[in-house]
């Protein structure tokens, strides 16, 4: 049997991504669509709106046949490492292909790319340099940088101002790194830009969208046109039982304690803290009674919202430099879900995984694996704190079977 | 002006402590009485009922002139090291006594008390360890060995049986121990012991009763008959605003999150957090909905129930071994409330004080001072989270003046 790989986060599961699988199912002639999808915090440094069961299932119900997480450790990591993670455990499970989405389109203005970045690394790195001490911020210099070596490439090269394109790359880079079998495609991306707020003539809306309509919206009913029936349904009932969905605000008494309860040196412990950020922290987190008023004190031009947020997810769930750093490949494959095509495909194909699969979390030592877990129990003790009722954990949660 | 100083917890302050204090007073031919009183945090592990500045008050309007804080370092420590801390404080302010109150209620026994044990330390050591290696818990072969020495003695010497007598002789033996020039006395308390339950025919209720009544109780009115009627109002006043009085229970979502946000190993920098008690704490946190479910889980023969608070403790407000092990003998007199009188004092005397009078606590680099803020700090943000309403904090708050 024949799999394609997708890299996902589905916060939640809507339209755009039941087109991006079908696409990327029909144009790699696969039998099955292998999806390696974030777990409880996601690479933007937040929580996802509901558990990793119910997108599991959501994926599960339109399309997907398995569902494998990605590890802690490289769902909350910079592009770079997360891509790395994500399409190392593709080519694990025998992916012959991955597809991202991306507003370019197509695959060799992403191959010329590489190769202009490769020949002309020392130039490349001369220019970004040359821009830096101009005073213009590090990731605008990349891309001025990037711009000016374009210019007098023939060859057609993609346009990296664009997010997908930005992630997109990412992916062809870490395979090209690491010398993987696995072959990738683009699915061009449909109507809805990144960050578009939603549009109700069309039935095509982005995540960022969707979670910004039902975060500030009157009623759940504003999104339906945007999703599958399926995990529409299982939105209402997640909502149904806990009364919200997650996001920073829900976990903020619980951020703002863990991170009031070190000093300034003790915070530098967590993943990514420092740099004198802590100070910062501390003082802004006194200060602030929501995760939003938090944000507004501490964002500068330093810090991107992003690595902010990324900062305060290890701080949230207590995870140490140390421990994030004895994470360096993907260990083992923890299985989250399956359809019975997917089934058939692991049972034909599982022997020649080349890492453990893993259905069942017994009492594990694997240090990769222990951050899912502790992952997964403070996202729980999140969603207690505002609804009172606990979601699985993942000692009791066998994979989801379709 | 001649002080007596008393070493207190006011969790609440009820009217055996009214009579303790005027009989120090007139005993003492004193014209001020100082209070050495623990802030957030208790002795025996737990956190007070209401805040500190609320039990000043208390304290202030009932015949104590000054209140100054025991710091945290010593509040939540064993007997010895609480004092150590207590008595140490109240010679720093220049007290010629202090009065504490005992079953036994005469001081000479104290004293005989502390000469048997003296001369005959080998004797005394020896029998702890030959009852300790027959199987018998160590405070029990502690008692064991003092019963047996005390047989042949002449001169009166304390029942160390009572919780009573044998903080006294904590005092007694850190006074002498340190060579301090402060005299002892005792107080013979009245009526209600240590843990009895209230007892309606009665106006005097030991502190431990109280709460149980406060907690267990139908409604307030029923200590009313047990403390002064300004505290009463206090307590109330309390209880309107923030809805509830702090206890474990009230904070368990917190100790919660703080306990299973840790590895094991890691769990092990909080102050006395030993021995593989790290194991028993994180799974019976997983299993726990309520802080009683938790300490049923984990009590045993080998910990006290007072000694798991105390490291619970340390493990909410976030101190390590380190920080806790900075602090030896007390750096600063830091002052809660105080009465005209008690004004007066100060300002005679106060040039003579062995240490700092801290007034305000402006930005400190004073290890133990960090201390007592952040147990303020933590204890704030558990009143936040049951109430949803603030307490004041240390930077904002002068001493109380009445």
């Amino acid at each position: 049997m024949k799999a394609v790989g997708v890299v996902v986060e589905y916060n939640p599961f809507h339209n755009g991504h039941f087109y991006h699988i079908s696409q990327s199912k029909s144009k790699s002639n696969a039998d099955v669509v292998i999806a390696v999808m974030s777990g409880h915090f996601l690479q933007r440094g937040e929580p996802a709106l509901v558990d990793k069961w119910h997108r599991t299932k959501m994926a599960l119900q339109n399309g997907v046949d398995i569902v494998i997480e990605l590890p802690y450790a490289f769902c909350t990591g910079h592009a770079t490492f997360f891509a790395e993670g994500s399409i190392q455990l593709l080519e694990a499970v025998g992916c012959a292909n991955f597809a991202f989405g991306s507003e370019e389109g197509s695959i060799d203005p992403f191959i010329n790319t590489f190769t202009l970045l490769k020949t002309n690394e020392e130039r490349y790195n001369a220019l970004i340099k040359q821009y830096v001490t101009t005073g213009i911020s590090y990731p605008q210099s990349l891309y001025k940088a990037y711009e000016e070596l374009r210019q007098k490439e023939i060859n057609q090269t993609i346009d990296l101002s664009k997010p997908n394109n930005i992630l997109g790359y990412h992916y062809i880079e870490a395979a090209k790194r690491l010398n993987l079998r696995i072959e990738p495609m683009t699915i061009p991306r449909i109507q809805a830009g990144f960050h578009d707020d939603i549009n109700s003539d069309s039935t095509i809306a982005s995540a960022t969208g969707i979670r910004k309509a039902i975060f500030e919206g009157q009623s759940l009913q504003e999104i339906e046109q945007f999703v599958p029936n399926e995990s529409f349904k299982l939105l209402e009932d997640w909502h149904k039982q806990y009364n919200t969905f997650m996001h920073w605000e829900t976990f903020w008494p619980y951020l703002r304690f863990a991170i009031l309860r070190n000093t300034p040196e003790q915070l530098t412990r967590f993943a990514d803290v420092s740099e004198g950020i802590e100070f910062a922290l501390i003082k802004a987190a006194k200060k602030s009674s929501s995760f939003s008023q938090f944000m507004n004190l501490i964002k500068s031009k330093r810090y991107t919202w992003t690595r902010l947020q990324r900062m305060v997810t290890h701080i949230f769930t207590g995870i140490t430099k140390e421990q994030l750093h004895n994470s360096a490949n993907p260990s083992y494959i923890r299985l989250l879900g399956m359809t019975k095509n997917g089934q058939a495909y692991l049972s034909q194909h599982k022997k020649q995984f080349q890492l453990p699969l893993i259905s069942r979390v017994a009492s594990t030592k694997d240090p990769m694996l222990l951050l899912d877990i502790r992952a997964t129990e403070m996202f729980a003790l999140g969603v207690e704190l505002s609804s009172g009722r606990q979601i699985a954990l993942d000692y009791q949660t066998p994979p989801i079977r379709l």
